[in-house]
């Protein structure tokens, strides 16, 4: 290793030890990472691939965007499991180019930023924010040429209370559905940025009203569903209401049916957003008819939006009241692969 | 997703879920799979990287033996940790060939054998072995067209007796250090594979005896050092004696004395290659002198080959003893980015 790369990583390290450590006994430097789960806890994990030129544009996205968004993705699974984030782990591989301007502002931190560098203020500003801290991962230069790619895996460990995770396959009939925040807002945003990504600029400044680039993960509400007993059963919103909500009933083994008139649209974003659009990273849950669900947990608003029905051979998994009509809610949403 | 796509997911799915699922309560499916890790234990995470044209090349490597050697090498991390190995994500992106082909195979599985499928089947094998579960992870077309490569990230995950997970920094002046199994093997193929790839087109069907392809992670010996108290600190050699002693050294702030004597070289290896070789994810680990370390331990050979000593200002942080005389021994093995 030379000089340079050593100085590179050396500074990737300080960067993470500079951040919360509560979660890891031994954290990078040793063959693997020894976590601080609790007596009465049991670990989840969850892991996303954020690729360039299929999760986010180079020319689009800011990097600190792109570090932001590949965390909130793991933040916002272990959110919908009702755990708490113990510590994040990522694999990024990045194009000859990149790795050489990383390596030459390695000297010379924190006065030039590199790509690289941005990627880790954005995922690491994310991490301090939820006092989880980077316990390990992988840096490499992706072969192919000019033709490479940045690839990140983002890997992030939490702790459920034992038996009390919160699981797709727990809605029973009956159950009241419900949904955090606002939906429809990332999918107006990037519908935005595909017309005039000029407007976009300045969003790393901003990050706070950019849904599309800068999503919240919803990991207080998830952690108070499950201390405070509210939900039965939840999945994150993150390739679309209509996909996701599919998913809870496949898993369940219920029908849906939403109320169109209740869903909280975002400014900006049509109802067609709100049912198929991705990237909201928002909470859907259900919880007992009888349970008193606040309008408000963690500092964010709670709407409901529809219910659980038994599902019925023949019928369709799920409905959509609008306009005083009852139709079948076709799944639309953002798939992968 | 289309019905190829979703015929794809289902199958690799179905195959995941033969396998061991011990160590889940819930696995692929839901936001996150819940891992079950017992009373007095606690977990311990690793990330690897494998990439093509960096630790691979399709046209030498069966897809076979670069599914075994992903996996192998997250869980020699494990092993070196002393820790059982819990479950395993994948998250593995291929080109669109690769990607079309796999899907065209899904409807008519077994007959035809995809690369992804080929690569699935090297790493459930060996993940079967060690009666550990693939849980999770991802699957993505990777972008960048003709020149895309694959790119897979393993996590392993174990479970360590509390408090008692092999650290790097556990050694002690005094200690003697051992290694398991040979060295330099896996150098020493390569180098054959690099002369003549053609030899190589049926090591898929072989495995054993192809250090280079087929490693053999040392899972049971780092659990047998931890049950019986054996080791004082443990690290895999994956980037050559040389380069992981030194990490040892560096890390429990010691100087090694190595004796070229004992080394076991493997058949067709040079000392060079034992040395400096990486690859081998033989186990490297200290033990008190009082202790009566096995000459056999969970069926493999482990060899003295020296010993920790008091570190001296401004002396050298290895040591090298042959034929007759003591040298410094200066890290030369693989490094990454």
């Amino acid at each position: 290793m030379g000089e340079r790369e050593r100085a590179l990583l050396e500074r990737i390290r300080a960067r993470a030890a500079g951040a919360a450590r509560s979660g890891i006994r031994v954290g990078i430097g040793d063959d693997a990472a020894v976590l601080a789960v609790r007596r009465g806890e049991e670990p989840v994990v969850t892991t996303d691939f954020s690729l360039e030129d299929v999760h986010f544009r180079r020319a689009w996205h800011p990097p600190e965007a792109v570090g932001h968004k590949c965390l909130a993705r793991g933040l916002s699974d272990v959110a919908a499991m009702g755990a708490r984030p113990v510590a994040v782990f990522l694999s990024l591989s990045v194009p000859a180019e990149l790795a050489r301007a990383a390596k030459r502002k390695a000297a010379s931190w924190p006065q030039g930023l590199s790509w690289v560098d941005r990627f880790y203020d954005g995922l690491l500003g994310l991490a301090d924010e939820w006092q989880v801290p980077l316990a390990g991962g992988d840096l490499a230069q992706a072969p192919g040429g000019k033709d490479a790619r940045v690839a990140a895996d983002i890997v992030v460990v939490g702790a459920a209370e034992r038996g009390r995770a919160l699981l797709r396959a727990g809605a029973r009939a009956g159950d009241v559905l419900y949904v955090t925040g606002t939906l429809g807002g990332a999918a107006a945003e990037l519908r935005d940025l595909q017309r005039t990504p000029a407007r976009f600029r300045g969003v790393a400044e901003e990050k706070a009203g950019h849904p599309h680039f800068f999503p919240q993960p919803r990991v207080a509400v998830g952690l108070a569903l499950v201390r405070r007993r509210l939900a039965t059963a939840a999945i994150d919103v993150s390739d679309g209401l209509s996909v996701d909500l599919q998913h809870l009933c496949e898993e369940s083994g219920l029908q849906a049916e939403v109320d169109a008139a209740l869903l909280p649209v975002a400014a900006g974003a049509t109802l067609k957003d709100a049912l198929h659009g991705g990237d909201d990273y928002e909470l859907l849950f259900t919880a007992d008819p009888g349970t008193r669900v606040p309008r408000r947990i963690g500092g964010v608003r709670v709407h409901r939006i529809g219910r659980m029905l038994r599902r019925r051979a023949g019928r369709a998994q799920m409905m959509l009241i609008a306009d005083g009509r009852k139709d079948e809610l076709r799944p639309e949403g953002w798939e992968h692969f």
